[in-house]
């Protein structure tokens, strides 16, 4: 999708990418082939390029930051990528920001989490620190003495009673100017956004504002260039930021057709410190629905009848394999009445994921 | 602008290009290098397609008439390319049609153009039959006697006092279903197309009516898969049909930000026989404009400029050289207010193309 949105700026997008076949290799001229974790593929592919940022976390960010101090600019920075890939610098980054996050603690032991849970109630929740998403990497623990089945570094965390789940797009420059969207909310099914509502109903304006203010503190306090995501549990007492992504994130693909400047286009705006597009929604929702791969998913076959039942969707396929839960592609449709988007953007996204 | 929209729908493009350094060339990994009317060419380029189309009239009509019948499908067909390649026979087509024209004849002889003004007055209109655009090879020529500069087939036809010139875009399936975007008004300068407002201001009902039918007529008539444009004159005795493309044309262009579907990504969806997308514009008005090369123009050192300028405003750059006249991009601005949509984007337009 940044390819897409390079295009009509006139600029040349180079991608460094695992394999030939890799989803951003497909549909762009210059494709080099490497490993996002090998320190000389990187530091090679960065020497070829003015400005060096990412669409994914994989790239390690110590890896970043050793990359040579005279090469291109690199945006986001290396510190704010640490904390995007790992969960305990983020929350104590958060805690340094003053801003809120559901009580938590690293786990270094195992009884760390029986004592967690003796202060803050059961069930609770485990994740791993580094690589979790998409529900993977997290797990609900129910009761004193049960232990999660994940490796690596944990933290635990309290479960919290959440009534939605908000998430805030911040675009930001170099020399500090930053711009947010709408506040969208998010829905999730087994851990996996679903949906994305632009923006989100029924939200009250002060915490449409206390949401935009918490990722405007962290975009500076993360000195974060590029595109930030706020994922956030609203709760009764308040909001809490739940992770963060420093990059166009999923629940920004809303953008691409319901704003006036897409989160993608936007991101290469904001690391060339350009200025930076009007974030305005185009109509008075947009609702965009996940395509999630499943066994009988074959997008490119079901494709047609998607367009068939509704010509008003616009439908956006990654170039993915369909393996199970992956997210392949999305959909997305605007207009004025919200249940009515709902039950069309679902539809399609159904139908791509190989349902009726 | 075809390349952007095959992202999203999952399709590969191959794009036959003239040198490594054309435009689609930059932007696709799929490139052949080759002439586009070199017929060994264009054979083994159409060999390695599933369906073979067109964003530009420069492939011999004959060319493709001689393509294998077993290969891939050819959209639109070889009839219709040689309607849209030679004015002449483009005239006599909509003749048969019934469809309106200015009165017009073939030049075989010089005195065909005293003759012809002596029937229908003076000053008449000469073009060449082949190859005219933006104005070139075409010649106004004031009286009895002056000669046009013009080489090749030429056509005479009457100067027509015109109100304004609209534009219908169409987009048709091989299996007949057609679907058309609102009428809009062209606005020209020197020849050239400058500006585009979607939908046409003040436009009778009928009016549009009866130019979506012509537009329709004649993409029934040719046989067109894929879009088709049709430029009109709006005059006191009726519209007229002043020129054809039967691919995404200029005057289409404000689709890509202004509609639900883009003519580029409804062209692929036809000319692989898919269900056509919903043409409503996103917005009561949609304004583009044209940004011409010119001795300064140096829009990749502008453009942070223009978008500082106005942060709605929506660029689309070619990577094309910008000589002097040539259309090397188009910006496109979305909202309720007309007058200032057409300021806004005729600013933006200027200083891209090196003006302050």
């Amino acid at each position: 999708m940044c390819c897409e949105a390079a295009i009509p700026l006139g600029l040349t997008l180079a991608v460094l990418a695992r394999g030939p076949d890799d989803a951003a290799a497909l549909v762009t001229p210059l494709v080099e082939v490497g490993a996002p974790d090998d320190a000389r593929r990187v530091a090679a592919f960065a020497g070829r390029c003015d400005v060096l940022t990412f669409d994914h976390e994989l790239v390690p960010a110590e890896l970043v930051a050793a990359l040579a101090p005279d090469g291109p600019p690199v945006y986001p920075p290396a510190s704010a990528l640490a904390v995007a890939q790992d969960k305990i610098l983020m929350r104590q980054t958060m805690d340094k920001l003053g801003l809120p996050v559901p009580a938590w603690q690293p786990v270094d032991r195992p009884q760390d989490i029986s004592r967690f849970g003796a202060a803050h109630g059961w069930p609770l929740v485990v994740k791993r620190a580094h690589g979790g998403y998409d529900g993977r990497g997290v797990a609900l623990v129910p009761r004193s003495g049960s232990q999660p089945d994940l490796p690596g570094q944990l933290l635990v965390e309290e479960c919290v009673a959440i009534r939605r789940e908000l998430a805030v797009q911040v675009a930001r420059r170099p020399s500090g100017d930053c711009v947010a969207w709408p506040v969208v909310e998010t829905v999730q099914r087994d851990g996996i956004c679903v949906e994305v509502l632009a923006p989100a109903p029924d939200l009250p304006m002060e915490t449409a504002a206390r949401a935009l203010d918490i990722a405007e503190a962290i975009a500076r306090g993360l000195d974060v260039v590029g595109m930030l995501a706020v994922e956030l549990f609203d709760t009764d007492a308040g909001l809490l930021v739940n992770e963060i992504a420093v990059r166009p994130h999923n629940s920004g693909h809303w953008t691409i057709d319901g704003s006036v400047t897409s989160q993608f286009s936007q991101h290469l705006r904001a690391v060339l410190d350009w200025p930076l597009g009007d974030t305005s929604p185009i109509a008075e929702w947009t609702v965009m629905a996940n395509v999630l791969g499943g066994p009988a998913t074959r997008p490119e076959q079901s494709l047609p009848r998607v367009l068939a039942a509704d010509p008003g969707v616009r439908v956006h396929l990654y170039g993915k394999d369909p393996r199970p839960g992956r997210k392949i592609g999305h959909v997305s449709v605007c207009g004025n009445d919200l249940a009515t988007l709902r039950r069309r953007a679902a539809a399609a996204a159904a139908m791509l994921a190989g349902g009726q």
